[in-house]
């Protein structure tokens, strides 16, 4: 199932899908000689935004879940890559501690622990489930929404190692976004925790991944011979925004107004009549909280209290003081009339699938990230890659093979960006 | 479509299976190992014997054809396997010269490079071709058995390089098995051989190969727990044969002897009743010339013209003076009431599928590369690569997954093999 493309402002993107099919050697060879020098994250999501004149990344997630949501037709795909990322990220380990969100109710995202756990059994690791879950008394069994049976293990720590009761695993997997900060239990161990601690949100901010974005979509545009923006959304920074006090509101409408002068410079460049919009975030959220859209800098001020209490608190209970403005892309892709946002996912730098965000009551401006959305899976077309036999740009293997270059980028700045977090913060203190 | 098991003797390869099912974590850890201290080979086939009491290699391709064979829906995954050879091997390269055989004729051959082409191609390499037929006057078109067009071009040699007209390639990929000696166009070039040359027949010996082998089994074997055998042929080298002359009989028989001897031996220590027999190959031999079967050395003694002019003399013309004796392996795997032989295929590392052989007017015991063989696809269960999805040994994911470990202990045999020659050739002398 391909959505329709609703926009008839195609022409800018097919000039960009037609530039990347043809600079395709040099693209995949940019690639190899780029993931040669950065540590590509073990694996990643990242959501992107198609708006016809525009294709760019709008969030990375350096610890995805929806694993449950990809095609399973794909799994060997999943497989070989998880191979490539051990053998190069911890390849004397042969039994793994996978430590998930501390979500119960949420079958789904177990269902997702229960298809990242046969992927990296598939590659050949024992795998054990530890849950951050306090109040677990002992091994848990849940049944996920496929039907799967997950045990979920209270951790234990000896020494400097972290295990389950009778299981010494040689590495961590984290798929738990540390949102709430460093557990004390995982701090200071001598096993490789992969992604690194240092890439939770305690320590990572959205706009330092943008920061090291433009420098990839720089690069990738001189490669190709593009305006970068077409690739790279306009973006500002405020880090002292206090909305429950309402402090800070002249800092946050003076970069709104900054991010969207520069957007309506762009879009008067392009002849886009749109009217443009940002996204005000929460620069170390996720899970869609904390998120809301505007289009001018009154947007901001005077908040009512329903929208300030939704953008003062997010996951685990964090204040929100940071945020990011980031220019907002328009969703005109549809599925079935409703707007659909591509998630692509990826294990080492290999794109292993895909699928649609749909939200049949959301805007094609708003974020559709949000509790009571509904998923449709992206029938990945990769059978066929290669440019001979690709057609007209805008068909299916055409769109997916550009939107994998682009979520590959982001999974490139994310490299970079945790390499220089890296060389700030040794690791995070244990909240 | 999976084979039906004829054999009754299932004890012993069900404990085989269950001991590499058993030992996953450990077994691709190994490999992990192994394959970071040895180079893989950029792609690789392996021809398999499953007799029911053992499951061993017959045969390792260093420039497979059949590509053509593999199941479609498995592209992505030669794709993935394809770009992680060309990142460890060649990382610069994003033109590709690829020279095949010199079949023209062979239109399936020709599917399978145009098969390989789409694969490198889906790699993000271009990609072009230069045959080696010395009377292709210009670039011309084949239309292969699959109805694709393949443009097959001259190739030119400028000073160190080689190349097309209008195309400086960075890299060389063989699919050429140099039987015929290295050509003067390919000798001493400054652009990167893939496979190198020296793992073309002109150097390369089947029992150089089993000897690499060996090694990799007896570890394999202590890993695991098992005797070597099962899932190592026994094998004799004899180097001074002239079957046109009639001279190195005795030499001959008394190896096949030696082998047989052996094989009798592990027969009766694991109650097998089947009549041991052996194989003689050319040790330089490939496309299924140059092999007969014997049970005896009598077999060998006394050939008749027929057999001695079928032996003497195999692909391009090259005489036969080497030959390996190995020992047999029945095939007990069956597909509708043929007997049937996996091929398993590999890139870098990776297993990214196989089919099997299969011939109506052959016995269980007589090799299967051979003229007027039919080609059944191997239904590779890759979905189920999980012990915790594993059912009984036996079950296809379970006998695909030994399959596909067994392919790759040859594959790394090979990676030691040319590592060995080319610490005694630099390069071969051009033919």
């Amino acid at each position: 199932m391909v959505p329709h493309l609703t926009t008839s402002l195609t022409g800018p993107l097919q000039d960009l899908e037609r530039h990347v099919l043809d600079r395709r050697p040099e693209i995949e060879r940019w690639f190899r000689s780029r993931f040669a020098s950065h540590e590509v994250p073990f694996y990643s999501s990242v959501d992107l935004r198609n708006s016809g004149f525009k294709l760019a990344p709008v969030d990375t997630n350096l610890f995805p879940g929806g694993f449950n949501n990809l095609n399973p037709d794909f799994m060997p795909l999943c497989i070989h890559a998880a191979m490539s990322a051990i053998a190069k990220q911890c390849p004397d380990a042969q039994k793994f501690l996978l430590v998930p969100e501390n979500h119960t109710r949420n079958l789904h995202y177990l269902q997702s622990v229960a298809t990242l756990k046969r992927i990296l059994e598939g590659a050949g690791l024992e795998v054990r489930i530890g849950s951050l879950i306090p109040e677990l008394a002992g091994p848990t069994e849940i049944e996920t929404a496929g039907g799967e049976k997950l045990l979920l293990e209270p951790l234990a720590r000896r020494g400097n190692r972290v295990g389950l009761a009778g299981f010494d695993p040689c590495a961590v997997l984290l798929n738990n976004d540390l949102s709430g900060g460093v557990p004390a239990i995982l701090a200071g161990l001598e096993q490789r925790v992969v992604p690194p601690l240092i890439a939770g949100w305690s320590t990572r901010r959205k706009s330092q991944h943008f920061v090291a974005y433009d420098g990839v979509a720089e690069d990738f545009a001189e490669l190709v011979g593009i305006d970068p923006w077409l690739v790279n959304p306009v973006f500002a920074q405020c880090g002292q925004v206090d909305f429950a006090a309402k402090s800070g509101e002249e800092c946050l409408a003076a970069r709104v107004e900054e991010v969207l002068a520069q957007v309506r410079e762009k879009y008067a460049e392009y002849g886009i009549t749109e009217e443009p919009f940002a996204i005000v975030k929460a620069d170390a959220g996720t899970y869609g909280m904390g998120i809301m859209t505007v289009k001018g800098a009154d947007d901001v001020r005077n908040l009512n209290r329903k929208t300030r209490n939704k953008m003062a608190v997010i996951k685990e209970g964090q204040p929100v003081t940071e945020v990011i403005i980031q220019e907002g892309v328009y969703t005109f892709e549809d599925v079935d009339g409703a707007v659909a946002e591509p998630v692509i996912y990826m294990i080492d730098q290999f794109v292993v699938g895909g699928f649609y965000r749909v939200h049949d009551a959301r805007g094609k401006d708003e974020n559709l990230n949000a509790p009571g959305m509904a998923f449709h899976p992206l029938a990945f077309e990769t059978d066929c890659h290669s440019p001979d036999c690709a057609g007209a740009p805008g068909d299916p293997p055409n769109r997916f093979y550009t939107y994998g270059v682009v979520a590959r980028m982001a999974a490139l700045a994310a490299a970079v960006e945790v390499e220089e977090m890296a060389m700030r913060i040794e690791e995070p203190e244990p909240a």
